[in-house]
């Protein structure tokens, strides 16, 4: 391999081997996706960037997603990988508006694991999977030898059926429409960073991992005109929202005060330097709604104890297209990038 | 991690830690599946022991499979990483009896790897692809630090759709049904093997890879009777034979001298150590059918130019149940065991 370093601490944008940062879910991984995958792949499915593609399988309306999971460790305050594999794309489906209900499983695994780790993580995925209705049909192992691998990586993919009727999708965001994010922000990241940096809060800060069919269910169900929902992973809120700016052509503004964040969090992000609008969560989304809905929607959200922080955080505008406005806590206003570099490698 | 390493040179059926067998499609990865993902995982379609599963989705009958590729290396004669990742989905669907629509695939980069190796990967996906008709709709990307990885590793998972109405399944096998063999075996094994020990043979020996939908569809058009079928990846036409006895409650015998191998892969073999039998091939199949049915089955496949070597190689029988028998070409009789160890890590 290349041993290519770029010399600045920002990579350049097109560098000529694979960096970190191309895996953060920030500018890089848009790059890689807009200029190696998207012109080679490209097709309708894919271009809607969408969590997961939405198919039509011989006249029933299909979601169809998938995931890998390399996080570090492998179990974490709150979880461990098992579960984001499970929640993670289970979350990807309820994303595209589909009931989740197969997964399949294909495991890499590092020779040496002890298998306890493994029974572990297996168990993990199967609990997940009952609460997230979902059945694991399907499977794969493979083994690579001691140092080309990193204890475990799972990838996971979905299949969900889509029942409403909706196009729940970036190309249906509307200016006007309200931002509504499910709950506070910041703990998967915050949980994650504790145990790889031997810290401890005064308070235990578990990861937030949680499958989000429920909850999205329940605003269909109260007949919520849902216009795009998105889960905020890596990259965060800030990266979400300027994903679907960018999607739709509109321009998204947020108030600071009203995005939620723990006091534990904030004080631990502070601690450590990180801006929880980045931070990546793994049950967390944002939703896209006409804004006389949106109080009727965080009402709705709240009774869901993983929902209990949901609150609407900003609008969609006509302007400013492409970008995402902040309106801070001092009342200043700025633009909210994406990510440039990469905060937190493997989060999930 | 444990460094607990085995004191004898097959490792103990249950060992504490993963060995480099537990991924290498004999014994050490049915005993991962049975004693550890089925109990947990269990239902019926991770029961069927199939390649892939199959589901009901809104009244359709769907297949849905996985697979991960660790080949090392990433790439050789015929082929690379991503012609493995889209034929190896692809022929988990068909072997299902189902006609392939959609790919995932989730990629996990290694920090470092050149920009030209993926670009070369995902070119061959998509011209591989659309060789074989399917559609890749979704994605994901990972990236571990230097070191964690090696290189590429490619996750596709697959959906497809049934129109058989045929119950192509290792229960389906009756005694009386024939072995039929869509090719000349070993070929993938031997290129693999050839460019990690630097040797060159006489004939330049090119990867199988290929999609097998084609042949199988050709099949079931033709109207033959098809009871089950497998490709014959890691572990080769042994392995896949000995999971069907196993699943089927039934013996199969096969004839060695009517297996089909080419004299260039034979020598290869011979030179190397290895028993074709037990060598991957990533473009062949096992059809098992009824026995009036086997000469015209083997006309027909012979019509593709990937399965011009295509022969019938034996019969299921009521007695010896689970096991598979191989009468030599000597004149002997010897039970064809699963591969206990691993004889070619990472092959796939």
């Amino acid at each position: 391999m290349t041993q290519f370093k770029p010399a600045c601490p920002l990579p350049a944008a097109t560098g000529e081997t694979v960096l970190l940062a191309h895996g953060g879910g920030g500018k890089l991984t848009r790059q890689l996706i807009e200029n190696l995958f998207l012109p080679v792949f490209g097709c309708a499915a894919l271009e809607a960037r969408h969590d997961g593609a939405r198919l039509q399988v011989n006249g029933a309306r299909v979601a169809f997603s998938t995931d890998s999971y390399v996080v570090r460790p492998l179990v974490f305050p709150g979880g461990n990988i098992g579960d984001l594999a499970v929640n993670g794309t289970v979350n990807d489906l309820a994303m595209c508006g589909a009931r989740p209900l197969y997964l399949s499983a294909g495991f890499i695994l590092e020779e040496g694991l002890p298998m306890v780790t493994l029974r572990t993580v297996v168990a993990s995925m199967r609990q997940c999977a009952e609460r997230a209705n979902v059945d694991l049909v399907t499977g794969d192992t493979k083994v690579v030898d001691r140092g080309k691998g990193d204890g475990i990586f799972i990838n996971t993919a979905g299949i969900g059926i889509v029942e409403t009727a909706l196009e729940i999708e970036p190309a249906s965001v509307r200016p006007g429409d309200s931002v509504v994010v499910s709950g506070s922000l910041g703990a998967h990241g915050v949980a994650i960073l504790s145990v790889r940096e031997g810290l401890e809060f005064e308070s235990f800060i578990a990861s937030d991992t949680a499958p989000l069919w429920e909850p999205v269910d329940a605003l269909l169900q109260a007949g919520i005109e849902l216009h795009c929902l998105r889960d905020l992973t890596r990259g965060g809120l800030s990266s979400a929202l300027n994903e679907i700016a960018g999607a739709a052509g509109v321009g998204v503004t947020i108030d600071e005060a009203s995005v939620p964040v723990s006091e534990p969090v904030r004080g631990a992000c502070e601690i450590l330097g990180l801006d929880p609008l980045y931070v990546a969560n793994e049950g967390r989304f944002a939703a896209f709604l006409p804004a006389r809905e949106a109080e009727r929607s965080v009402e709705r959200l709240r009774q869901f104890p993983i929902c209990a922080g949901a609150a609407c955080v900003g609008r969609v505008e006509a302007d400013h297209a492409g970008t995402v406005s902040l309106n801070s806590r001092i009342g200043g206003r700025r633009v909210l990038d994406m990510l440039s570099g990469e905060q937190l490698p493997r989060i999930c």
